[in-house]
C-alpha cells in the first residue's frame, strides 16, 4: 500500500514508520520536512499536500496542535487554534483526501484519552477529542467506495514523559511501538467506525 | 434560582420553562425575542448578554445551530457553522459566563445523540456534540466555587418529528417534557461532569 504519514517526524509517527516500513510505501509528511510538507491549519495546504501525493491507498494523521492551558484563562485565540490545526485540519485531510484515495482504503486519525479521562490545563484537548471522535464515527457510515476511517485515542507515551509527563499525574505511560500497532490494526484491519483506545480504558 | 434559558422559544427550551416556572425566577434568551437577546455565533454578544442579565445561579443552553447536508459535499463554510454557533457559543455562555455566575450555580448546555449514533447528513453535528461533551468533561474538573455542569443529550422530540423525522429513521422519539426533565435534574440535582442521555442509549 502507498500510505500517507502525516506527522512522520513525531514520537509516535516515527514508531509507525517503523512498524508499516518494509511491507508499505510509505511517503512522510511533516511542517517542515519530509517526503512533502503540510500546514494542517490551512486548507489550501492540505489541498495542495494531495495534488502532490497523487493517489495513495491510507492516509494516518499522527499529529496535531492544541494549546494547553488554565482553565479560567482560557482565550478563545487558544481554543482557535485546537479548532483549526487538531480538529479541522484532521477534518480536512479527509474531506479533501476522498479525492485521492484508492477505493477500499482508509483514514487514521488521532485523538486521544483526554475527552473521556480530562485533566487540568487540557480543556481544548478535551473539546478537539471528542469533535475528531463524532466526526469519525459520522463519516464512518458515510464514506463512499469501502472507505473505512478509525481514530486512534493513545494515553501518553513513555518517550515524551520528560516533556508533559506532570500534566498525566498517575497515568500509565505506554512505549510508542505499542501505540503505533493500534494503527497498523485501523490501516491492515477490516473495521471501521471504531475508536482504538491504547493502553488506557474507560473503566479505568 | 434565578435561571437564564438560551433557547426558551424553542421547543425543548419551552418545556424547559414549563417545568421550571413556579419554582423560580426564568430568565428567556433568545436569538429574536424574550427578556433578552443573543447571538450564540457572536462573542462579543454573549458578553453583552451577561451585562444585561446580571448576576445568576443557573444557566441553560437549549438551542445550538448546525448545518445539516450529504458527507461527500460538506464545504468548511458548513462545518464553521456549527463551530461557531453550537459548539463555541455553548463554550463562550460557560467561559464568560464564569464571571457572573454565582458559588455553587450549574451550566447545563445540550448535545444529542448524534455523536454516538450518526444518521446521513449529520457529519457536523456528530463532530459538534463530541466536542461540547469533552468541553463539558475538562469543565466540570476545573470549574471554581463549586460549580457543576452537565451535558443533555436528548433523542429527537415528538414535537419535531414533522419537520425532522424523515432524518432519523427508526428512532423512537420522546416528548419534549420528558427531554426537559434531564434539565432539572442537571439544575436542581448535586451531579457534575454527566451526560443526561433522554430517550436513548449507547447499547440501543
Amino acid at each position: 500500500m502507498k500510505i500517507i504519514l502525516v506527522g512522520a517526524s513525531g514520537t509516535i509517527g516515527q514508531a509507525i514508520e517503523a512498524e508499516l516500513r518494509g511491507r508499505h510505501e510509505v511517503v512522510s509528511v511533516n511542517r517542515t520536512s519530509g517526503d512533502f510538507r503540510v500546514d494542517l491549519s490551512d486548507p489550501a495546504s492540505i489541498e495542495r499536500l494531495f495534488s502532490e501525493t497523487g493517489p495513495f491507498d491510507a492516509l494516518v494523521c499522527a499529529t496535531g496542535s492544541v494549546h494547553f492551558g488554565p482553565f479560567e484563562q482560557f482565550s478563545e485565540a487558544q481554543f482557535e487554534i485546537g479548532l483549526r490545526n487538531k480538529l479541522m485540519g484532521q477534518v480536512n485531510l479527509v474531506m479533501m483526501g476522498l479525492h485521492s484515495i484508492a477505493d477500499g482504503g482508509s483514514f487514521t486519525l488521532t485523538s486521544g484519552l483526554l475527552n473521556e479521562a480530562p485533566i487540568r490545563h487540557g480543556v481544548s484537548a478535551a473539546m478537539v477529542n471528542g469533535g475528531i471522535e463524532g466526526f469519525m464515527r459520522a463519516a464512518a457510515i458515510s464514506l463512499p467506495r469501502g472507505l473505512r476511517i478509525n481514530v486512534i485515542s493513545p494515553t501518553i507515551v513513555e518517550e515524551s514523559l520528560s516533556a508533559y509527563g506532570l500534566f498525566f499525574p498517575g497515568i500509565k505511560p505506554v512505549p510508542a511501538r505499542e501505540v503505533a500497532l493500534g494503527y497498523v490494526r485501523s490501516i491492515e484491519g477490516a473495521q471501521t467506525g471504531r475508536i482504538y483506545r491504547i493502553g488506557w480504558s474507560r473503566d479505568g
